[in-house]
């Protein structure tokens, strides 16, 4: 199944106060924050939540993040973070996203992230086959 | 009414990986964002948002916070911020917390925070009337 | 010797554009941030890092905080964060912070903090001596 | 002059607990704090702090960011942020960065930002040419 095919995963979330500037917009690095958010919510909403992959010595870290910032986001914006698998394949996946204003649609933020499978000792170790099924592919 | 009486206001979060450190629990200065993300969430709720307080001109500006770290909280745990207006009066609101695990129902923070009322150009000024409806007093 | 005479340490920093807020200021919760940058300075400096402290079991955790804002700090403005120990006594140590406007010497923020020494299994227990020597007690 | 031949311009900081994650290393998104702290001492430096050209009327917003991590760095290490000018022409200025580990000289992150200018109104705007003598270019 092509990348292209695969289904977004939409998470809500609200801006808070803390993550906007003195611009009055939401501070640029925290839409990485908000692509975590909804990795996690993948996960945990598939039954194998980030917090056990690190217990069973599973853990991805980020190796790469793009980011394209198309419009600003304000204080208390609803928001809507799409994310879907971009590719997996032996020890790396990749992530895209979609950061949307949950009511008008209008697309604030386009990025990908890439992450590399480390075990407990930080040694690149192929994805597990349930970490594959956690993540829908 | 007595503040004893007031009822508490609810609002559930999970916990970021963003906001933990290295210690694996949820770094202490997070706890005053998540107290921000529960006022938010009160006078959304009412019907009169924090955005539009601010575009009528009326800042709530934090004067003093209080907090007693009980028990830590680590990534993707459930909370629940607990807030209530503990005092309301001329151009002074304080607010009262309870933030728990949400499955556990273990106390993890308490605090508190009070808040001044000032103009757009940072005057203190009387809490409006309208604001006090939206705190729910 | 009273707290009252202990000295003053005194740590500068400059506000990040990553700290301010919407109302143009720095975000609150980050005056907790610049304390901690304040007592990792006291402990790097008197030879006993805070890094090392872990690496030998010992961990400072915050169990109280108080925070006093009186005025606010704008991006790029220059502070000095002003810290020294309150009370130190069996397991429990506490700081006392003066926050400052570097060049005007505006007081912005008064504070303390108190930590709880506990093992690597976040069991209490008491403040060794070599760190009570590297703060400075 | 090609962009290879500009000179980089250090700056260092070190690593504050609060932006240390559960994985006991630096969370990603912080590099994007570390690298804005880098341009604002840029322009500080020569002259034209960020904080004047706001005043004057002239944002560089980011609309563009690529971050590649290489190894990571922990609590307290000392690091220095190398950041140059990558290009900069009409409205559009892109920024280059190292950063290393201060000691070792290991290099930890790679990337770059874009940022266009805009004025007060977040229209779009040629750079001016003070800006342009500020950057260094």
């Amino acid at each position: 199944m092509p990348s292209e095919e695969r289904p977004w995963f939409d998470v809500p979330l609200r801006v808070r106060y803390a993550e906007t500037d003195a611009q009055g917009v939401v501070y640029h690095a925290n839409y990485l924050v908000y692509m975590e958010v909804a990795r996690s919510s993948i996960t945990r909403e598939r039954g194998f939540p980030y917090q056990a992959m690190e217990a069973a010595g599973i853990n991805l870290v980020v190796v790469d993040a793009r980011l394209r910032f198309r419009a600003p986001a304000g204080y208390d914006d609803p928001l809507v973070v799409r994310v879907r698998i971009r590719s997996l394949r032996g020890k790396v996946v990749a992530f895209a996203y979609r950061i949307e204003h949950a009511e008008t649609g209008r697309l604030l933020v386009t990025g990908e992230t890439t992450h590399l499978c480390v075990d407990g000792s930080f040694r690149p170790r192929a994805i597990p086959d349930e970490v594959v099924r956690a993540l829908g592919c």
